[in-house]
């Protein structure tokens, strides 16, 4: 069968592909899919995704670095919160990181069925496309969104990769995501500026981030999966 | 409260959405709710539109014109299928019809919680745009999509729309729906052919339909809402 690529817009319509022999790639850009691949990018040794606040702390009991947020903001207790700055800390070279976040490990989790899962952000755009490329399996790129809702930071990078990939569209919502980067392809940050997410961080002062995770190939080599239920570079 | 305008890709989102308050305004381009614009503008008194085959059969044996489809194709014992065609028939003035379709009454049903709900469609874009400015409430734009996922030509009518009533938009698909039509704005036509909907009509030789549907303001003065469970014009 010749390869495709689909896209679903959010984790609440996942249950409308099949997932089986294909690759996932998960994507939230604000923040988590950034923050996983720059912490990988800069050397901690493996992300676990969790889904509580409670297993992230237990994990850090045992010795993990705890992460993430609610609301967009950062848990009391946890080491880092959800900025991809976060993770330039020499101090977390070598260590491991678990992981909580509102929108990012759920679509992480329900993308359980796909042969293979990848993290997608626009900092290591060119180098997943590569991987995904040199793979002989169909693609579903799984935007994680926003509290259920589609968003256009994601669905832009849905676009980005498809547009990359050059691969048959699987579905109106392929086409709908290319068209979306293709329409804002000259000036992506200020389109991102305007999801409605860039503008809840920007409520709370946090700027500097949609601006970072908005930088396509920050890094050029990094490509980041799921192996034994963490996430490390592959 | 300033009036905004929101947009629902797929009735499986809509529980995301308040409706109260709110007018809905249901889209099927491809073709339910194009045929109940058409039907309504050549002459039938009303269109009901009902959940199963059975509930219109039973109509039917009221004296209703039973109208529709499954998977695209038209229902065996039904009058007329689901062409807008169908209704440019001078023996179904003054009549009422029950129609059924695969995504189009479902989404309209799953509308009720709205204040009112309007039917949107090429045909009448501009004066359901005129009646939508004119009232004083915040409109949902609620696309029936094909079996749950979001397509083109619904999304395309959607930020058709949004151009039209200038309003404040609501929630990150109201903005991409926007720029869907903005990017396809010089020729609707070639981009609505390309959905997978309008694929699997033209495998059944069915395109005609197709170019009728994307017929921007083909009726100038009909506007068509909910009354009493029956869309007729208002």
């Amino acid at each position: 069968m010749k390869k495709s690529v689909e896209v679903c817009l959010t984790p609440e319509l996942i249950h409308q592909h099949e997932l089986g022999g294909k690759i996932a790639v998960v994507v939230d850009i604000f923040r988590a899919t950034s923050c996983i691949v720059a912490g990988l990018h800069y050397g901690v040794n493996s992300v676990t995704p969790v889904g509580s606040v409670e297993a992230c702390l237990s994990l850090g009991k045992q010795g993990f670095v705890t992460a993430g947020e609610r609301g967009g903001q950062k848990i009391e207790e946890f080491d880092i919160g959800n900025s991809p700055f976060d993770y330039q800390n020499p101090d977390f070279i070598g260590r491991d990181v678990a992981i909580t976040t509102t929108n990012g490990t759920m679509a992480i989790e329900r993308s359980r069925n796909a042969d293979e899962i990848v993290i997608g952000s626009f900092l290591n755009l060119s180098p997943t496309a590569g991987y995904l490329k040199s793979q002989n399996k169909s693609v579903v790129i799984h935007c994680a969104g926003w509290k259920g809702t589609p968003n256009i930071e994601d669905t832009l990078f849905a676009g980005a990769m498809i547009d990359r990939l050059g691969l048959d569209l699987s579905g109106d919502s392929s086409r709908m995501s290319l068209d979306l980067f293709k329409h804002h392809e000259e000036d992506l940050l200020s389109i991102a500026k305007v999801s409605g997410h860039a503008r809840r961080l920007a409520g709370f002062g946090i700027t500097k981030d949609i601006e970072y995770c908005m930088n396509v190939d920050e890094f050029k080599d990094v490509v980041v999966g799921m192996v034994d239920g963490r996430l490390v570079k592959i």
